[in-house]
């Protein structure tokens, strides 16, 4: 009993601080000392050591409870839809527009981004998912279905750096035009590819992250 | 005449910096201090400061410079090929084989990659030319050819990535199946895109950088 309630208190701490980093994050302060960090959380300096060895290893870990958060909410969003390739592009198209929305979580997520892209947190376990689910509904035709998960993903974090670098750049726009692009790469014939990444988006303004 | 001599007494003070910034790329030492890097090029730290601000500025162009090179490379063994989708499979199936075969200068690729895939040298001039030739000859159909370009150049970096972290991956076959996807992309019918995704390459033994 005594070890749950000391489980649960360290949770709670690392939880405070994951949350105190993603507003640090938000408001991009990437540069604020733990210091900073740690009183905002509400906890000591030597707390933040017990769960994180450096500030970089922290922003890595709220990053990834943000895409996770992300990721519950497209799911949330995707529940009804009947066609996997509809799934699959509903979900793209709405990470690709957090580029500009979150644009300091986007740039903490360009600096990470590989390694993220091999995280079974946030978004690229759930990519995974969907890119199997098409291919075992028949409507994605790949040979190796994390070779493709290598495009999407490095294809996600091209667009951000792109529309960071060119900020007059339509960025829905854009998205949905990489994703028509990654429907033919999946094996989604051309017609086909352009209508699903065309349809009417869901509002998910109601979230806390996006 | 005197100021020409001087031009060409700096270039050749910036070419030796990063001549010797690629071996220490090479053999991995990315953390030698500038002062070592400036005593192996033969020049004074003052001159590094002439070129330079940073370490990581000197790196970046020394990246610059051997993906530069490499290009020129890619551009003579695609000279005599008539399909331009073949001549963008071709050049990006030896640019993939690059990850494994110089793995150091791989891994600076990955840290500066979003930044070089808009520069105007090195391998992104290249394929955003490639297409356009793909383009203009009606192989490849796009929308946006620079979005195309987007997901072609996150793939390589994403690719990379995958590579370094799963050694026992077979990076021609990875590198193959990746160039078939983007074909398909690119707006390749499928079955065409396997057959110039498997087509035989040429060698790039005798050259600097591969």
């Amino acid at each position: 009993m005594t070890e749950n309630r000391l489980e649960r208190r360290k949770a709670r701490t690392r939880a405070a601080l994951v949350r105190a980093a993603q507003e640090f994050i938000a408001d991009g302060k990437l540069n604020a000392p733990i210091l900073e960090i740690t009183q905002s959380a509400d906890v000591g300096m030597g707390s933040f050591y017990n769960h994180f060895q450096t500030k970089e290893e922290l922003f890595h870990a709220a990053l990834e409870d943000a895409l996770d958060t992300f990721g519950q909410v497209l799911d949330s969003l995707t529940g009804d839809l009947d066609d996997t390739a509809h799934v699959f592009a509903q979900s793209f198209r709405l990470t690709g527009r957090l580029h500009r929305r979150l644009p300091e979580l986007s740039k903490v997520l360009l600096h990470n981004g590989f390694e993220l892209t091999r995280s079974g947190k946030g978004l690229a376990p759930r990519a995974r998912r969907d890119i199997e689910s098409a291919l075992a509904a028949g409507r994605f035709t790949v040979a190796d279905p994390e070779l493709a998960l290598t495009i999407v993903a490095g294809s996600v974090l091209a667009l951000g750096q792109l529309l960071h670098a060119q900020p007059d750049r339509d960025d829905a726009a854009a998205t949905d035009q990489i994703a028509e692009d990654l429907l033919r790469m999946l094996g989604v014939p051309a017609d086909e590819a352009r209508d699903i990444s065309r349809r009417a988006l869901p509002s998910v303004a109601g979230s806390d992250v996006a």
